[in-house]
């Protein structure tokens, strides 16, 4: 049974989470970075894959808010060209195993974790105890239980927390939640979000290892689903049923590679939500009582294409990532809305693990047991 | 348990249906309306409801090869109407009770019967023993034995039998077959079907009456999304499994309101498809190894919307009946293809049944076990 194997993975990435709230590096608590309106914070980016490479260092250079101050590295070629490129000083370069002791660089103000899912908790952990703002890449983790031992670390080390959810500081996105907030079509009755690609590269890259990834299509696209569909409807689901579909086993031999679900909502809303690693699908939309909205596509880089009953959606394009970075330096610098906190990527999580539950029971209804708006963010 | 009653009823009209063969009216083999290129067939509506009135006889005025030449109706005011507005002699116009003598009538080639689904199998059954040509409208009956007995009348009749699926005969439509059997765009891998509208009107309409219509959302609007999940990957599903949601059940106390269902077909492709009474939504979409193609909306009447991952779809609007009741009719004169024959509306009624046979069952995958390419027309 892959899924409760995969849930004995989990639980066990939790523990070791856990364990590290007893490890031996001291919580530094009350080191929160300087604050103050009109500074830029120094990001460090751990990870030097290829979302770091060609998305979130290229954003650093557009941003307002915040910078690109540090790195944490298992490569001392890639921490070199880095260097080199980003101008970054030898004092802000981190191995994973000399990482903590960015506790004493007054450079760094935010820990951004780019990692294989696996190893989010251990690393924002890390961070916070470290004193640092923390943002954690999408999926959260692999397991609510490491989502809450993330949350409950940054609240013990008084520093804050989003995840790398980037559409939630993008204009069409934005104005999503916007049509929904002011009922603009009137009330929402079903919502139905797609996101998937064909992966076609190395069979052993992290995302197809549940080991390092925690799960496959659902982990890493899925996330993306569960977000439109809650965000074209304002509410968090209370109720799921979930279908796993393998094609091609020979190459998803440890993760899932095509899921479908379906979410009730309160009020009456209903949804759908498909995600793959066997196709590609990028959408979301949402059919309200007196007109809709729809975003294709709606997850990628952008630029993205909204249409609505009304007529199109259109907004300049910008980075995401640039939006996404300054909307959390501004968070920390001015009190403004954090748009992705902790909260929203653990209830992400726990949709994640009713759906896995559901395919492991036949597709049976699970409940989702969530406080109302509980992750939501009203702006 | 809604589903094992509505069962009960299918299997129960069934045999009524069947009774009819043993009963007291006479078959008239042989007695096949005349042949011939360059004439027009002349075609009786039974049933003046909206879909006669507003798109039927209006079509019927726009056909090459077929034209209005009789009315079945149980309502002698709508009869007069009629004759006045259509110029239709009284030696055309039939009451539900006097309908076998059409067989005398030489003008009448083809009889469309426009009723409530459970009346389908009973006037295609007798318009067959008349000897005349027969258009069932969509769904084709209550159950697949239902569609047996209509299947065999016919056959035994010599007369031919379509099911009124005018999308099969729509330009969009027959586009989107084409990308597939061409594989413009490679193998499908995922294809979606969404249909559904918000009733509002009368909780009495017959549609919302299960004795009348065998179902719900499911019957009326699902029979769309099937279809076009079946031709936007060119395959008949081998499995399914499917939910269903209520949540005005004041209002369809008798019928499914909202039903979403899950395919699997040969070669590894997904589908997924939502139908609806209680939420606007009218898509197909079909996601290919190397492109992908849609249409939005999919199956009202027109004009549809295409748009592929290589530019629009864009065809001059025709009325869709006025399409699909020629292309019938130049099956009969010329042996052009019959684009929607019995098998097609009988596989639909299949699948109909195997997605109540998962609701019942908690969302468990039924298999579905229908011949390679049953009810799937080559062209």
């Amino acid at each position: 049974m892959k899924h409760l194997s995969r849930r004995t993975f989990s639980s066990r990435m939790a523990l070791g989470a856990a364990a590290l709230w007893a490890g031996p590096h001291l919580s530094i608590k009350g080191a929160t970075p300087r604050q103050g309106q009109g500074r830029s914070l120094g990001v460090a980016l751990v990870g030097l894959g290829s979302y770091s490479t060609y998305q979130l260092a290229p954003a650093l250079q557009q941003t307002k808010h915040c910078h690109l101050a540090g790195i944490v590295t298992g490569t001392p070629a890639k921490a070199e060209r880095w260097q080199a490129e980003y101008g970054i000083g030898k004092d802000h370069v981190y191995s994973y195993e000399s990482f903590d002791a960015i506790a004493n660089d007054p450079d760094i103000d935010i820990v951004y974790v780019v990692l294989p899912n696996s190893m989010h908790a251990e690393f924002c952990i890390r961070a916070a105890r470290a004193g640092k703002h923390v943002i954690c890449e999408k999926p959260m983790a692999v397991s609510v239980a490491e989502c809450d031992a993330i949350i409950n670390a940054c609240r013990e080390a008084g520093v804050k927390l989003s995840v790398g959810y980037r559409l939630q500081s993008e204009p069409y996105t934005q104005e999503i939640k916007r049509l929904v907030r002011e009922k603009t079509f009137g009330d929402v009755r079903f919502v139905s979000a797609d996101a998937g690609y064909i992966s076609r590269g190395n069979p052993e890259q992290w995302r197809l290892d549940r080991e390092r990834s925690g799960g496959g299509a659902l982990m890493n696209m899925g996330v993306y689903s569960i977000q439109s569909c809650i965000y074209s409807c304002g509410k968090n689901p209370i109720g799921v049923s979930a279908q796993e579909f393998s094609t091609r086993p020979e190459y998803f031999r440890d993760t899932d590679e095509t899921i479908t679900a379906q979410f009730t909502f309160p009020g009456g809303v209903v949804g759908q939500m498909m995600t793959s690693h066997n196709a590609n699908a990028n959408r979301l939309y949402g059919s309200c009582e007196a007109g809709w909205f729809e975003l294709q596509p709606a997850n990628n880089y952008g630029p993205l294409r909204g249409n609505t009953s009304k007529g199109p959606i259109e907004f300049p394009h910008e980075s995401q990532q640039k939006l996404q970075m300054d909307d959390f330096a501004r968070h920390i610098l001015e009190g403004s809305p954090n748009r992705a906190p902790g909260e929203m990527g653990r209830r992400d999580m726990v949709i994640v693990e009713a759906i896995y539950r559901s395919i492991g029971d036949g597709g049976r209804q699970i409940a989702i047991d969530l406080p109302e708006g509980y992750g939501i963010v009203k702006e």
